[in-house]
């Protein structure tokens, strides 16, 4: 069905340092699948208050965030769920009648998948990184109950803090450790990056785990993820969490839940933009 | 051609007290007949401050401004067109690269249309109205050389006012007058409103007119052009005006100048909303 543009549609933004493909045709795609009167439009801005004012005083309903603003944005909204108050970290805003509240999708993607995969909490894991999205997912394995977590990254002062914060451990690097789930939350394998092609852990311990989870959406296909693939371990993929997170944000906007099928052809179409 | 929303779709707004359909359709209706990457989105704002910063911080490429903000726009750009700056009053913003320049495609519209119609600017004529929309239809007349203007409006101050301004007469009735040129800038005739089956001029005068011109443009055959046309005068309608001035924007938003049918075309699909 397609639905033209009128007086009343409803418009999503999103707001991102570097502007992507997936959420405009994800959502897009959605709308249109299910005769909404929506339409989604991909953003950036060098005025983050003034874009955020501009989202409240021109009934914009919807925002995704992105790097760089997702912690900046903490401050300028009404109000703040609690998936993303416990990481103070913002990918989601939801305007209702001016009123802003603002969510984190990215956790409550990650806490879902935990759930639809079957992991056992009492899983031991080694996370790699230390941004903001390592704060979504330790958050979000920490409250799902696993509660043996060793964060590794290079940054100390932000490892020992995401840490503490979980009550994991931290090192700055793996070392010989081979524990039974590895997550990849940093950019290494992503395309176009320094580490397009590295690893983000050892040969030894992607063979000696039992599940991969890689955060990197592009490609779905990282180096550690063709690596896991061919020693024959599950893996959650980043298009996991990119897929979810979006769905998320879609239902927050629209109150409609799609079925599996239309979030399953919305993906299809998204990745081939 | 059908083009799909895209990451680097450049998006267009309106801003209204009351949002209408015209301009929604018109400009999605030529972006998608000339196959550009362009969205056009009706808004409206509690907080015109804001929603302009919102422009300029979300690199929203133009916005039509409606009543009632178009004088407050004034102060929230950064150059002004002569277009604009001669009646103080603002129908458009084009930002360019953050930059906010404010014109009055109304103006530009009415110009173009005293000129297309081959209009005399000896012909004498009264212009009933005081607002912003009379301001530029009597500003086009004085800047296209007709310098026989009576200004017939209830409202003494504004009328008086819109005279001196222009070098024309005032007169808070017509009375017994019949100038060759009838021209109504007021909201008598419009459906929906008080005076929808009122005249805007006296029986007798629009019989003694040689021309009609009528900017109310919903619906297009007011009361009084039904009678200018049973009488068998030529008349300038309203539709032409808004179509015309939301040309001049589609034009400066996109540097492109569609070809006549295609804006006839788009007229036609404008007005079925």
């Amino acid at each position: 069905m397609t639905i033209a543009p009128s007086r009343d549609t409803t418009l999503c933004i999103s707001l991102a340092g570097r502007p992507g493909t997936f959420g405009v045709r994800f959502h897009n795609h959605l709308y249109q699948q299910l005769g909404l009167d929506y339409y989604y439009k991909a953003m950036t801005t060098e005025d983050l208050p003034a874009a955020v004012a501009g989202i409240r005083a021109l009934g914009i309903r919807g925002c995704g965030v992105s790097m760089p603003y997702k912690e900046a944005c903490m401050a300028l909204v009404d109000e703040i769920d609690p998936s993303a108050a416990a990481i103070e970290s913002v990918n989601t805003l939801v305007n209702t009648q001016g009123r802003l509240k603002a969510y984190n999708t990215d956790y409550l993607a990650v806490r879902q998948l935990l759930e639809q995969h079957g992991l056992d909490p009492q899983t031991a894991f080694a996370l790699r990184g230390s941004g903001g999205m390592a704060k979504a997912v330790a958050s979000a394995l920490r409250d799902a109950g696993f509660n043996q977590g060793l964060i590794v990254a290079r940054n100390e002062q932000a490892g020992r803090q995401l840490a503490d914060v979980c009550g994991y451990a931290w090192q700055p690097e793996l070392g010989d450790l081979c524990p039974p789930m590895l997550i990849n939350v940093t950019p290494i394998g992503m395309a176009g990056g320094a580490d397009a092609q590295a690893l983000a852990f050892p040969h030894a311990a992607v063979a000696a785990a039992e599940r991969v989870f890689d955060v990197v959406a592009l490609p779905v296909r990282t180096p550690l993820v063709q690596l896991a693939e061919k020693l024959g371990k599950p893996v959650i993929t980043g298009l996991e969490v990119i897929a979810l997170q979006a769905l998320e944000q879609f239902v927050l906007y629209t109150g409609i839940r799609p079925t599996p099928e239309q979030v399953e052809s919305a993906v299809a179409y998204a990745r081939e933009g």
